[in-house]
């Protein structure tokens, strides 16, 4: 990677704390626009200090307003605090329902806070490694706490919210009953659970029967794939985000799950499972880019597509004619 | 691609559509196993009879069930269909939750029916991918219908319902308000929608609602990002699958929508454009399979991480000694 004084500029402004240059930055590095690779690797050893926390769960469940008394709390500690908002955006809308964005309208003028939406559209590579990418230009410049909203428990929604050092998964009481949430394969990501609008009906129940989940869970290793602090039972925790309720506990289990970890040598390993995740995927994505670029694979698929749908090629033949020719001509 | 005589054997009791032949067809398709490209590339010109429908919906608003009353209805209109039920199991857990195929006992021995339980572990790519691998060897081996079962709303879960000719999405009375729904960003993949419990209150109210949301809808462009038939308004149907309720009705719809789709061009539309998104996911599957076995990455990263951990080399750095050195050995 060549140095370009248009990014030698950038990253200077950028260390001397300049917002704008924040901002470009992400822009930046979410459009994968040129240089953004350089940007992303010189500002790798500034990483590190910010305790990353995903925040996840089906929509209506008051994600957003929780978040909005989060920072509230760590405005009061004097943290500073990123909110990193991955919209719910379906592959086919492109990114509509960024408009409860405007309710954090109580933080937003904070200079210690900064808010970000993220859309599917414009990600340079999938909208996990693209979100990391963010979370890595915050932690850059600084932020104490970066906190990641993804909506959904689907496994795009999981991937985004496992790259935390801190995974909280949002609940309602009417979330159904114990064995739905199990079935829906989100019980083993987080580390701490939240019952929100918890003075509804059912909230008691839910609490109980979620205990009774991860008790039993406890029991068997660990399948979460990514390493956890030895004998660190999942709390769940109860909230009423519009009134501020049990905002204050759960900031203070978050401090204690990063402490439980950092004190275990925990901590450091998941940032270790995060970097050669990383690595990885930044090899997929760039060779990706490289080989249909070189292949004009575009360009013969575009060709040879009355062929393959006529069943005179398959499309293995097909994409086996653009790997040869990407291959040959990528050192070119 | 050579020929292998163990694959050719395998083709020949295929095509004499050995039972036996199909799901060993489907297991090497699933695990990645040696030849699979080449099995899937000699089946391709078989494909293209088959009307594939997926079904998506949340955990516990009787999918299973409706898939059940599904295929017995088309089993008494003398059609066989398979079904693929793609598991919801979490990246972490590597699937558990396939007890519920039991329930399929009403049909599970008739001849004309076959039932495939997909989990993500073992995929050689995305699940996505392979789902569609594996309903294209059960359209080769001549099923009328394919009913393809995801459970959740998260964009993996769309991309594989998306690959269908005709999508459903099944809710249930207690799924929230259209508002809700909206914001899971699931409402423009459907080309149909099931009102599931129907018996339960607050049902009609959920189909005004989506109905509402629907005709605003068809106002505006579609976005789904693939063809769409003209002047198709995706109908919402109500069914209580327990009671065999509603189930013709579907039936009914699902044939008119295929055929509105033939009479259009549209359906033929459709297999081209998931044409062509296969080719491009075998392109990037096959290309990132190669690079790291000819690179070593796996080898590399285990040597070279610590370094990135310590901040003296990037993940970007490390990405492209591993990709210089795949595209170098590559070719060898």
């Amino acid at each position: 990677m060549g140095s370009d004084p248009g990014i030698d500029k950038l990253i200077v402004e950028f260390h001397d704390r300049s917002v704008r240059a924040l901002a470009r930055t992400i822009s930046i590095v979410e459009d994968g626009r040129p240089g953004f690779e350089e940007i992303l690797s010189r500002l790798h050893r500034d990483l590190g200090s910010a305790h990353r926390i995903g925040i996840t769960g089906a929509p209506g469940v008051g994600k957003s307003t929780l978040v909005e008394r989060l920072v509230q709390h760590y405005r009061r500690l004097d943290k500073t605090v990123a909110v990193v908002a991955v919209d719910p955006t379906s592959p086919f809308t492109g990114g509509a329902f960024l408009g409860d964005r405007i309710r954090m309208g109580s933080v937003a003028l904070d200079s210690g806070v900064y808010i970000r939406s993220m859309a599917t559209r414009g990600a340079s590579g999938g909208l996990a490694i693209t979100t990391r990418e963010v979370c890595d230009v915050l932690d850059a410049f600084g932020f104490d706490r970066i906190l990641v909203e993804t909506v959904g428990a689907g496994q795009s929604e999981l991937a985004i919210a496992g790259a935390a050092d801190t995974a909280v998964l949002v609940l309602v009481p009417e979330s159904g009953d114990g064995i739905q949430v199990l079935k829906a394969g989100v019980m083993e990501i987080a580390d701490l659970y939240v019952v929100n609008k918890s003075d509804r009906p059912g909230a008691e129940q839910m609490v109980t029967e979620l205990q009774g989940i991860l008790s039993i869970r406890a029991e068997v290793p660990t399948s979460r794939g990514i390493s956890n602090p030895p004998k660190w039972n999942p709390p769940v925790l109860r909230t009423v985000a519009t009134e501020d309720e049990g905002i204050e506990e759960l900031v203070n289990a978050l401090e204690e799950h990063v402490e439980a970890m950092r004190a275990t040598g925990v901590l450091g390993q998941r940032r270790k499972e995060r970097l050669i995740r990383h690595t990885r995927d930044v090899v997929d994505r760039s060779l990706k880019q490289r080989v249909w670029k070189a292949s004009d694979g575009q360009q013969r698929i575009a060709e040879s597509v009355d062929q393959v749908v006529s069943g005179a090629m398959s499309p293995y033949q097909l994409a086996e004619l653009i790997i040869e020719a990407g291959l040959r001509r990528v050192g070119d």
